[in-house]
């Protein structure tokens, strides 16, 4: 069985990995680790500065996640900064910003960066459009997970089990390409 | 014609690269400025810090090139600081580091780095095996080309026209996988 490295400090992430990468007999070593978020115009030259500076101290081949909601109401905030929003002004924040505003549509993204023994790296991009809801809903998940309806759905993420959001979620779509390049089927 | 981006400070790279592409319908833009190398332990990791910083200021595609010497008897020394030691001590001080030393071996390396439109990242790695000579020759090249000949030539890198170089050289080898990845040819 093949392994590989996930670098990163979130436990959810790499538990809605595990199961796609085991279907595919590859085995996910999860490196728990903060690193550096070296900030950049969009996802992925934030995920190429990580690779970078992760590459110093982690031998390749290993890969990085990077994720963010953008709410089309707000200009697409918070973007790139979503996880330091999410830590400061909080789900509350958003709902606030949103108060009493029609256009909810919001986009979540997952963006997948690996770097292999030859030091290519590849970036791959998994997207689901949705809504923000009302107030926060359900106890699954994480983040923004409680306040995100995908399209054609009625529950939020957090409203979800791991399966049922496997099944939708713009992680794994990344996630879903990654395999696919990884496993030569692309 | 498609054109490239080829970003760095030094005239002489870019003169070695551009009649390659030409012949290959690429022409380049030579965007020439300097950057800061953050270090690594090797090249790989220098070329992809180099273009994580970047990044943020040049959209896709563009490339840049690292290089370095790496001579038997000290230990590889001064490789991803040839630039560094050439400033400093230069090619007196190496030839120093070598007085009355036999095993004069030394590989020159060319480090090609290339983002495309979609992030992806790709590395081709250039090298010639040679000597250092007993004093500086020559008054092309640049860098270390005084005192570097080549293996299976009498003459170093400085004696020899473009074209000569262009032949054997580190850069040529680097750039001719480059341009076979970008044509397809690979």
């Amino acid at each position: 069985m093949k392994s590989l490295i996930f670098v990163s400090s979130n436990d959810h992430k790499y538990n809605e990995f595990r199961d796609g990468f085991k279907t595919h007999n590859i085995s996910i070593i999860h490196m728990k680790r903060e690193y550096p978020e070296i900030q950049g115009r969009n996802h992925n030259e934030v995920i190429i500065n990580s690779i970078g500076g992760l590459i110093s101290v982690i031998e390749p081949p290993f890969f990085v996640e990077d994720s963010g909601i953008e709410v089309q109401y707000l200009e697409n905030f918070p973007s790139i900064y979503s996880s330091y929003v999410f830590k400061t002004i909080g789900l509350k924040g958003i709902l606030n910003l949103l108060k009493d505003v029609e256009n909810r549509s919001a986009t979540f993204k997952s963006i997948v960066g690996y770097v292999d023994e030859n030091y290519t790296i590849k970036i791959f991009e998994g997207k689901t459009e949705g809504e923000i809801t009302l107030s926060p809903r359900g106890t699954g998940g994480f983040g923004y997970d409680p306040i995100f309806v995908p399209k054609d759905s009625t529950h939020t993420y957090a409203e979800m089990t791991i399966e049922q959001k496997n099944r939708i979620s713009h992680r794994a779509k990344s996630i879903k390409q990654f395999l696919s390049y990884l496993t030569g089927t692309e």
